[in-house]
């Protein structure tokens, strides 16, 4: 007698993800011995069709997003990734090649990150694929990285370029073009900054993505401190300058950068330069954290202030 | 400036159910001390509305009934629950009243069963209600129980009653009525076996959620066994038995029961007594594992084979 597809569909797709403790993903549950002496850093997010990816995107990009988005939130502790969980609630008519490709991505970036599947569950849904998961990573004792611990006199580092996301949704969307392609591929594949040494650097971070303003919102409310930025400070890719002043607000308001935003004492400075030269990150000064009302302040280089009406992205 | 919708509803509703390492849910990730010395068990399941709850139940049944079918996982190998992550994607009419009841149920749930809140997601949905919950529990290293590791001879145990939550499935959809209530409730609101000390005294064992012919075929396959039962000793509560003949092969086959299935060697039977005793849970013993093909023989008591047109359930 044949098994249910549930069966099949985890045994063709998923069990050649699974490592360490995820007992092939025959079991329960998975039994992992975790690493000695440190602490474990997790974090889970949930993507949908329709919401947080475009029906039509390739399964092996969402799959990416959806583990590059959990390991972005690794990085922003400091914390080195290890395994994770993932449900899947897929239509009835799901494609097995959605499958396949899904797992295909997941192959890939399991390899370049070092992470394993450890367990999930896969249902069906009336509705549309609806994704989560849960990433369980490490760091030594203590020196975790967290939204609260910023001092007054603190600088705003950001990694990479900031707005590239956002602008490759409204590439997508058909409201920007972008010949090159490159926004609608950071759009589509953050790159978690995994591997950059933040650990006793950063006072404070988070990883960006929500948008740049709204998210260094919450660390000036984690840390009670006020915080201005110089938009033009702030890294645009080549791209997205091309895209032109308009989009400016758009790039430091809009989601789906997964940068690092840090906060870092200026005597640690140089550590950073060091720690993101060795990660091959690029890092960049974009402002500073100080006494006052937890509020974010955007000026120009002239000193203007800039007006935004729109400060970040909820995913509700 | 009021921060978005998200924010909020994390606040309000999830916040409270925050435990240690949670960070107040406020960070990117939780930071969690694991027991020194213990093995971590994690398990994820996801339910949907439509599929494995029905629209119009009470949502604090769904968060228990979310929250306590990870329990069962965990029980099944004997593991002591810590904390878990929980992503829900909810449609945006979603009332301000669902979330509140969906909290003040894994609010009671945290309580009875010692577990807290670490992390999770929020997300919108133009879907049903998505709900994933990723569970991790402790056990003394090398202990937990597996599917796999049983041995011919072993004796088959159920804890509990079997083929309640089945029924209460046919209740809820109006094919069967049952006036006391009883199994609906099991339906809606499964007892996880959770503090059944089954390390060290079960060879192999796992939860019954899609149906005890069908999860006994995964044991024997998983330990290379043939298994049968004598479908008259499986134990029944009163209603289901009240339901009458028509309703036994449901009674084996459906799932929802949520009780462990455990393989005894003969010799710890009645260290298996002692600790359901101590548990305050009934075990009863149902059939045996043997030498041949890892198939599952249902036998009524006169010796008749019992044909089963359906062995069990797939969620996809």
């Amino acid at each position: 007698m044949p098994l249910p597809a549930e069966f099949d569909l985890i045994s063709r797709h998923f069990r050649p993800l699974a490592g360490p403790g995820a007992l092939e993903l025959r079991d329960d549950a998975a039994v992992l011995q975790p690493p000695p002496g440190r602490d474990l850093v997790l974090t889970a997010d949930a993507m949908v069709g329709g919401v947080h990816f475009l029906p039509d995107d390739p399964p092996d990009l969402v799959a990416r997003k959806l583990l590059r988005v959990n390991l972005s939130d690794l990085a922003a502790k400091g914390a080195v990734p290890l395994a994770y969980l993932l449900t899947v609630s897929a239509p009835r008519d799901t494609a097995d090649t959605w499958f396949a490709g899904f797992a295909s991505g997941l192959a890939e970036d399991q390899a370049t990150y070092r992470v394993t599947l450890l367990g999930g569950d896969t249902t069906s849904t009336p509705g549309p694929l609806s994704l989560s998961l849960t990433i369980i990573g490490h760091v030594a004792p203590g020196t975790a990285v967290h939204r609260f611990g910023a001092s007054a006199g603190d600088e705003i580092w950001v990694t990479g370029t900031i707005g590239d996301g956002a602008l490759g949704l409204a590439v997508a969307t058909g409201r920007l073009s972008d010949f090159s392609g490159y926004l609608l591929e950071r759009y589509r594949l953050p790159r978690p900054r995994v591997g950059l040494a933040i650990a006793g650097v950063a006072s404070a971070g988070m990883d960006i993505s929500d948008g740049l303003v709204q998210d260094l919102g919450h660390i000036c409310r984690a840390s009670d401190l006020a915080a201005e930025i110089d938009a033009d400070s702030v890294p645009r890719s080549a791209p997205a300058r091309a895209a032109g002043e308009p989009w400016l607000a758009t790039c430091l308001t809009g989601g789906d950068d997964y940068e690092l935003l840090l906060a870092v004492p200026p005597a640690r400075s140089t550590a950073l330069r060091v720690a993101a030269q060795d990660a091959g990150i690029a890092v960049t000064r974009i402002g500073r954290l100080m006494n006052g009302p937890a509020e974010v302040t955007v000026r120009r280089s002239d000193g203007r202030e800039m007006a935004l009406t729109r400060r970040g992205w909820s995913h509700f």
